[in-house]
């Protein structure tokens, strides 16, 4: 149904939006035919630059970005009307009203992970349920957290090795560009529920995984660190673990030893290794670090919130027009398009 | 063997070291007859105006304090002869060639938790261990983790319901007065050995504890946060719980729904309860946040590190000198005298 | 008229209420009949646990206040038919209102600096404009950079040396125990108008100050830090200046030989000094850090703004109420009973 | 005497080095040879990943790289051999007795400026001084913050309007990627010495300027905060400021009514521009913030340290081979191959 490229619009230019639009132009089966906003500042105005077609979120909205000065090719609804899939980055509260509108223009949907599973009735992480997304009209990307332990649990369970895992998550607490009343200071808040939601989040993609987290928010804004504590079903080796991490897409390991010693030393050298944005899309997990104790295993991981779902959306993009049915296949074409590697520099160090 | 008060000295007037001293002169069985230091700036300054005779640490140390205006009672030499005990506050290096000082002074000695349980073959824990340090001559108080570890699980030991503990703990970087290449800057720093050294550090107050931790650095510099996993021996209600950590001393109770939401605003709270230097000596346990699932355990509590092993060192100075023969009834006395508290504010919210 | 003592009321009891209530409790002359708040949580539980009686601020909020088991002694309005004079902590928006509600009850009222000037038509820094305070019935306490400048500036101004400031004040971000989006983090945030409203400020109490600042927001929460650039009328040396603001009330110096570095040095310090809250009420000024060459003068100095204002509001109560004529009187008083100092350690190093 | 491309090394492939050495690769009448460093960490093999043949410092450091694995193609001395200028980005301790090697070798030099004056006895702005350094055998490249000073009042002197100028330095402690005990914590740290160095540096290129700055450390990492308040020799307009640094290289414009509100919202532009590593080589000067008053004129800027000096090194090589003259147009070469520009989005904005 799709000799052409995939038709792409991407409604929400933020943080996560931007980065999709940047993705799917860097696939070769889509095509992004315009990006979605309200705000009229650089922000937007970026976007023209690069030469991504501007569209309103609505004709309020336009006359506010046309006084700004911003060149718009129409609104929303005109976009629907020109794409397959709508990749929807819309702040909650806006985003959950949209797919009514992209159901009425029989437009495809992908929806990330601040919205509820049952706002899609179905969650998506590429790797581990793709196929339960064929041809779907909606689906939603987990959340960023939801994401890592969904890949990284995944592979666990893959390998026939995961009883139970219980995680902590030291979330940033506020996004880098940030600077108006926003994020913390000095301190560390843990969230008011235990278990937090990344636990039964993640079992909308894998239904029997028993993982439950604790998650507080610290005073940075770089990324979010997990550190898990995982019953294995059985003993088993630091070598045996490893490789279960290494079968699977989109885990990349750092070594403490070659001097990635922190969240802000990862980003340094995503930026060196000429990362779009610095931006990091694999989990990235302390290789050196990882530690097995009989049958329990404990590591850490870093998860680049501000990209580790880009990938999926692409991915999901691709399941459901249905223009690749075979979920391994999309991730290959996604991860080689993007640049996403299994080792950010040659490992000279034993293992 | 000491019908007048326990004579004591401390060495080191840093952020542990100034703390046991105003300790020891709120308790009535004890009198601090100096402390010893080498700095000459502010710090040493404040002691003075507090009236406490300062020493220096060797000649050499009295010779620059002397210049800077220090009015010095002596040197250490001097104070040991004047002394049952002294309670030894200085930097890591320093520490363990103090040792044979303070046995060839006949001194009896309190290490802090920086020190190996080497160096003196006992570490101690009040609440844990009080009657093994009777007529020692020497101990080390635990660090300040370790410390919160044997508190809390102990507390579960002792209601006979602790399997297994694997926590996480979410540390300062660096203390609140630094500001000489100190800390991190938004970033977290995951330490590069799992298991981190306090479940040891508690097993050699515990030994059979079963305890595994991972320690990771975050950007604050308020106190430490730790995220615990427990596993149960059996299935136990929240309430069973609960009144394990009640009966115990030296743990305190948060609760979220009434403000104390963060590890600041736990501070915050200490200020304005008049805490000198708004300390909080108790392990501060979330009460609200607790959760239990089955014969799992999960809960959040505050250390702050800058004073909770105070209490622990005015104890380990009745142990040492045999004052005291009841470990609880000198808990009773420390805690009186300086005024610990099981809940900071009336708690009128159901449980 | 006040044969008793003149009787207090603190309407709002956050960071700068509680501050008033607890340095209206420390005045012979005062007596703190109640505190007003709203809220329900440890924050107002302290003031109960402190002997502090309970004010709701309208029957709504007492409803809340009840249900939560907060003991109240009625509302606002009873409490004002039981004061001589209300020290109006509360936030912006609702302070202005309340303006009439004081003046309809016959209470004299004092507001904060977050207030506009035209509130009240009399803004007041006791050191500067006491006597034109005697008798009013409402006047507002500037800001704390405000009293800052007032209080530095008007020094110089009396040395008759100053011809204009130009200043740059780096201001804390949030306060320390605020953790619910508040704040900035990793960044600076320079303020969108220059000059900033500190200079028109300090011209409401000193008309004919030639005084500009630019502002900017940074990365902390420990105190306001100001960087000025003062013209002189004339050459002087750094001993002329250094006179003339010591000869002016509520300037403390701090010096960097010795250890007093940075924001946070001067924090510890005043925690170690027994400071209730660690608070410092004087402007903390580097002495060994002020450069004069030739006519021109730099110097940084410390406002700690949560407590700067608390002994202007003190004599503002005493000049509205009359109960002392004479400012540099009041100014005693207040200082006596709160403990205010010029130099916080002796300095034993030369200037 | 170069017909052919220089031949440039880079030793010292640190946070300024990595960048020199990419922007010599982005010039077309350059050769990047070869870079020169002693770690074997992931920083130098991001190196090798992108062609950049490797050097060690000497034969101890080339067998701790051999040894880790770092392909190496020979030691510093070997390079030096090979090239016509090396751009020096060692650290403080390091690079003043590489001049004496250099010069034994033939080979040009520019140090970076942590070196003092002294050191090459000549000191180095492009847009200000270029053509005192033809054919010279070494400069140095002034700081970040002097170079952002030189470009800036550089521009007001150009255009006949600055009298002098006195500017607050807010600094950032550390850099990004740092993590071992580096930079402070939730304070402010005024530099002990007023004033600071950069006004005396900044005379070191222009030498009758007259400036006076006061630096201070604050707790950020993302760029440095310029805050001037400069006496115009006569009064002037905003738009004749404007026109000043609009004339001038290397000077760009930001706007806080386009959402350019704080040094980091600049960063994330960066990024969103594509710019390598989300660089900033251009001085980010506050345009609708920047304030004239009569005769006095006040503006913020931001110095993005990482990177500001990157195409003043570039020019450098350019004067010391004498392969252009004219400094002007070794400017624009950089300049565009770099991708400098004057105004970083539309504006749409009126002034």
């Amino acid at each position: 149904m799709y000799s052409q490229k995939v038709r792409v619009a991407v409604n929400g230019y933020g943080v996560i939006g931007k980065r999709i639009a940047d993705a799917v132009v860097a696939q070769e089966d889509m095509e992004l035919v315009g990006v979605v906003d309200i705000s009229s500042d650089w922000r937007i105005k970026v976007a023209v630059q690069k030469g991504y077609p501007v569209f309103a979120s609505d004709s309020e909205a336009a006359d506010l970005m046309r006084i700004a000065g911003i060149p718009l090719a129409g609104t929303l609804d005109d976009l629907l009307k020109r794409v397959d899939v709508v990749a929807d980055a819309t702040p909650k509260k806006v985003a959950s009203s949209n797919l009514e509108k992209y159901r009425a223009a029989g437009v495809k949907s992908i929806f990330q992970g601040g919205e509820k599973h049952s706002l899609t009735g179905h969650s998506f992480v590429a790797q581990a349920n793709y196929e339960t997304a064929l041809g779907r009209d909606t689906t939603r990307v987990v959340s960023c957290n939801t994401t890592s332990i969904v890949r990284t649990l995944g592979a666990l369970k893959s390998a026939g090795i995961l009883k139970k895992a219980r995680g902590v998550l030291v979330r940033r607490a506020t996004d880098p560009w940030e600077s108006d009343h926003s994020g913390v200071m000095n301190t560390v808040v843990p969230e008011k529920d235990i278990p937090s939601h990344q636990g039964p989040d993640a079992q909308t993609v894998i239904p029997d995984l028993d993982v439950i987290t604790i998650a507080v928010k610290a005073a940075h804004t770089t990324s979010h660190l997990h550190s898990w504590s995982v019953q294995l079903t059985r003993s088993a080796s630091r070598d045996e673990v490893l490789e279960a991490f290494r079968k699977a897409p989109r885990i990349a390991f750092l070594r403490m030893d070659e001097g990635m010693v922190a969240l802000n030393s990862t980003l340094e050298m995503m930026s060196d290794l000429g990362r779009p944005r610095g931006d990091m899309w694999e989990v990235g997990l302390w290789e050196d670090n990882l530690t097995v104790q009989d049958d329990e295993l404990f590591y850490n991981y870093q998860v680049y919130n501000q990209a580790i779902v880009v990938p999926e959306t692409i991915d999901a993009i691709r399941a459901l027009t249905g223009i690749e049915k075979d979920g391994m296949k999309s991730i290959a074409r996604t991860d080689q398009a993007l640049g996403l590697v299994h080792m950010f520099v040659e490992n000279t160090k034993s293992l």
